[in-house]
């Protein structure tokens, strides 16, 4: 049986259909979407959410030519699918597959990369300005959800925006989540601008607004409170946003492809920077996401969930976080925890269940979460913030300018850091050693396993000053015996003459068993856990330069700035020539690919950091080194 | 004769005042700032404008239990001088002085430490966060200046704060300018806020809004139109602020006492969080600086204006950028210029007059900027973002994720590079070597002097992707020889057979006179300018791994992840056991102190670099040197 997705490939497909078959289309788009991310893994909410949305665009946009940008991006599976790149959808996320966000390179559809929220106002400014000041004539529109709209870089953007007149066309997507329920004053401004039935009826301003002046007869503050809120929403819908300087259209229904086009057309005609409010649903057409879209939000592949349902032993690094600040906040009523709208990502679900209170999801708002907490900090609390490595990026300035200059007791839950996998080259924490190594007064500590960041959480009221944890996305035994960790220093594992590796975090593992195979040739090579990778252990690394023998760096960072960088720093102020090599990620932002193959791609697993440091050790063997000096 | 100042040293001083002793200890605070600042340099215009409202907060509330919390923190001269630091006052921004910016190690009655704008609501809400939990008592206030509220930040932290209720109030300190005039939406906001007369007569609601009734009689769009801003400007004055939950006091004169003692107390009293808009003027009470408030913004100390007068022939490097960038926009159409509300600062001023549509002041938003700018370069042009090197850490993820990334051909002008001197711990350009090397893709770029940097700046169409030019805070010679500039090539500036000292940028010119004193003492060492950070010269560092002696880096960085940094992973690579030692800053945050002291405290100095480096040189000489590998 023919279906009508079988013939849509570009968008000019969909533009000479009917009502009907868009209806069907909508339904054909939700299976292969709805299989796909079910299979693979991916963004499942956010995209079933936005497929009338997507198709009602390109109907009323000429795009390519028209420029369409989407922030995070998380929402973009529709668009890819009716953008030429339906037969290779099949392969989102994975090694060498669609990427799961919007990338110029795999279409002249995609206008600007995304990945990180709240982005896509300011670049679509910028597209707006280049095209005005060459005199072309497009549209130019940004696709932002109201859970991006919490970061502050949208309202950078619509200031400068409101304010310039270069016309741009925002779409706030509406579905009252970010990840999470959505939260801030901004979430329940929306809620009222959608639930004011009187905005309907009274919209054209005037029929509607003398309904209230009899109201005015009543001198009651109530009554004036009453008055004011109801011209808030029936003649001045969308204050705020008008504000701006933006003209504010809307809400419409965003799974009314008609509607949708008729709002979009008329903002077409408009000469000012415009804002339609749209309301979708997260998880439409699925009835499982429907009622529960925070949990279908992000999808492991099926056979992924399975295989972590058979290892009832396994912790995640995020649970092992959670559960441990929520075990020490029982006995420290100064802990507080903060999150950027990543409460069950980052673990802190039990946190928030067992203190409430002293739980603070602000949104997606890395910057604000950072010196808010630090605020905290500087009357007595002892804040956790838990970010992604990749997000904690936004708020660079802030754990230095705000946390670190004051040196301040704040812990960050640096999670998923290392490679990420199939979220790609957006998402990959391989920078935060190099970005937070060079900060002074901050410590880092970087546990091997689920275990031992329950143990390193303690360090948070031993270490006078704000202390960073990393760790990666993952699993690992829910018990191992529980090292002794003392501030500051590094425990050898495994011995070894020939050379040591001195490992950070999740790489300990693949360290011990590159020495167990280099020990089956004959080499022996010793694994230290470099746990605190600032400072760092400076008697260990001076006992380390009084014997021979290689020394290895093992980190899932970048190497410029690294661990292994910290550590060749260390050795030329004491003017010590050893033989040394590092292993890390180079000097690239890492493609899309399951975190596996890209340990393996890189020279990272088990067996081929033997052979390379075979290569090494022979050479000494050999005695070929170059010693210049 | 005795004055009331010579009697006011904490706030409780100024508790028993009457109005006219009030107004005469204006008057006296402004002498004091005026003389100090013309003798010591600081923030003039912004300090001038916040003398009464800085009583008029010690007034109202019950400081230091209540805690003030200053953005930018640049306005808080008069908070000094009346909060125990009137003698110290004289030592404002000298080495071992008072801070220019509040600073909690300075006094109990500066709540949290500033510098960098935006911070305060989010430090405001964490403080008033922690009183919650404890269930105490005292009012929290966030002072922030219109230009700061530009910043996304801020709408972040009400975001958050207007939703979650806790009791902060917020003083916009409105005076219609960041450094230069505001810019933006909320600006024009701000202004007609204050411009709306019909505020001040309607702003009971009730009669002035019966006024406007007749006018519904008017089915005309127009009468509409005026009747919505009528409504929005005088029944809901601040409907942007109370959509964040904020309840909306004012505008109220700033220069008035009386009046903000009345209007705070009332604030006091509220259980919501409140937003007190309180118009000021910049420079008040100095006519130089109420005429020009942009120039008195920040002031040079007398003494070295005059020095910069005497030598006519000197070009600072932001000036050197500003022309250089504007030399190039005249022969290549595609060139716009970007800056974050520093027009003077970054030397854009005659960009901005020569182009000025081309020229984006987007306000206190770096993180807007450098996405503007990633958008405009999206669609063929060359933005030129300029950016102070401290600033510029607001906006490392937006540098990674949205430029680096998509290899975009954005050229960042990173002024103010290295120690700034006065401005002290917040403002130093330390980190930015360490944080730009290791973002893959990115070309890093030091020239030594203005006429070196106006050469430099041709490479943003030769470098395909992002290139950041970096340089200092100060001057050279206008006219030197235009070096040629072959990228990713270093030049030898002067050969050596014991060392070679490889200097990035304003280190160049020590570097020779380090150079020429050793030749003093009989060593030969000779001066490598290291002009790419990124990429490094290999085909350089090869030659110089093949001959004996000493290496020597010289950066004004921190050398934590630094350009040494990148030499020594450079020479762990190729296994190249060289000697090697690497200067620059320590891992620390560098002390408010002039630039010449910092680099004399820190061993920077020729003198001392010669010393410490005959030091090295001489141990080779003695073969004790720790050859372990």
């Amino acid at each position: 049986m023919s279906t009508i997705l079988e013939n849509v490939n570009f968008p000019e497909d969909i533009r000479g259909l009917n009502q009907a078959q868009l209806t069907q289309l909508c339904k054909e788009i939700r299976e292969l979407i709805i299989n796909t991310v079910l299979q693979n893994g991916g963004h499942l909410a956010s995209n079933l959410g936005t497929v009338e949305l997507t198709l009602a665009l390109h109907l009323a946009f000429n795009t390519p030519k028209d420029k369409i940008l989407w922030d995070v991006g998380h929402q973009t599976y529709t668009h890819k699918i009716i953008t030429g790149r339906k037969s290779e959808f099949r392969q989102l996320r994975q090694n060498d597959g669609l990427s799961g966000f919007p990338k110029p390179s795999e279409s002249v559809y995609d206008t600007f990369g995304t990945g990180h929220a709240s982005t896509a106002i300011s670049a679509a400014l910028g597209v707006a300005r280049a095209r005005d000041l060459r005199h072309e004539d497009y549209q130019v529109v940004a696709v932002v959800g109201d859970g991006a709209l919490t970061g502050g870089m949208c309202f950078e953007g619509m200031n400068d925006a409101g304010h310039s007149k270069n016309r741009i066309i925002i779409i706030l997507n509406d579905n009252k989540m970010s990840i999470a329920p959505n939260v801030g004053a901004l979430s329940t401004y929306l809620t009222r601008l959608r639930a004011d039935s009187s905005y309907h009826r009274f919209k054209d301003g005037l029929s509607g607004f003398l309904k209230h002046v009899p109201l005015v007869g009543k001198p009651l503050a109530k009554g004036l409170e009453t008055l004011k809120n109801s011209i808030k929403y029936s003649v001045l819908p969308g204050a705020l946003f008008e504000e701006y300087g933006f003209q504010y259209l809307g809400p419409v229904d965003g799974h009314n492809i008609k509607e949708l086009c008729k709002i979009f057309k008329r903002a077409k005609t408009m000469e000012d920077p415009v804002l339609i409010h749209v309301i979708t649903q997260k998880g439409r057409g699925y009835e499982n996401a429907e009622l529960d879209p925070q949990r279908y939000h992000g999808v492991a592949p099926f056979f992924l969930e399975k295989k972590t349902v058979d290892e009832e032993h396994a912790l995640s690094f995020s649970t092992a976080f959670g559960l441990g600040v929520t075990r020490l906040a029982q006995m420290d009523e100064r802990i507080v925890a903060v999150t950027a709208a990543m409460t069950d990502g980052t673990g802190l679900r039990p946190f928030q269940q067992t203190f409430p209170e002293r739980f603070f999801d602000v949104g997606i708002a890395e910057e604000h979460a950072v010196t808010m907490a630090a605020g905290m900090a500087s009357q007595g609390l002892r804040p956790f913030v838990a970010v992604y490595s990749t997000f904690m990026q936004r708020a660079y300035d802030q754990i230095i300018h705000d946390v670190c200059l004051q040196k301040l007791p704040v812990t960050f839950g640096i999670d998923r850091c290392g490679p990420v996998g199939e979220d790609g080259e957006t998402h990959h924490g391989i920078f935060d050693i190099s970005y937070l190594r060079s900060m002074p007064n901050l410590t880092i500590v970087s546990p091997q396993s689920p275990a031992e960041l329950m143990e390193v959480l303690k360090l948070y009221d031993r270490i006078q000053g704000p202390l960073a944890i990393r760790y990666p996305k993952g699993y690992g035994p829910a018990k191992a015996p529980a090292p002794k960790i003392v501030p500051g220093r590094w425990d050898v594992l495994r011995e070894g003459a020939d050379g040591m590796i001195l490992a950070v975090g999740q790489m300990v593992p693949i360290a011990l068993e590159a020495a167990r195979l280099l020990a089956d040739d004959g080499y022996a090579v010793g694994v230290c856990h470099a746990r605190f990778i600032k400072p760092l252990d400076e008697a260990m690394l001076s006992r380390l330069i009084n014997r021979s023998g290689w020394i290895f760096t093992l980190e899932d960072n970048v190497l410029a700035g690294g661990f292994g960088s910290a550590v060749l720093e260390y050795l030329e102020q004491r003017d010590a020539k050893l033989h040394i090599q590092c292993f890390g990620f180079p000097d690239t932002f890492l493609p899309q690919m399951t975190i596996d193959s890209l340990f393996d791609q890189y020279g990272l697993t088990p067996e081929k950091l033997k052979n390379t440091m075979e290569y090494y050790l022979e050479l000494e063997g050999k005695g070929i080194c170059n010693d210049a000096g």
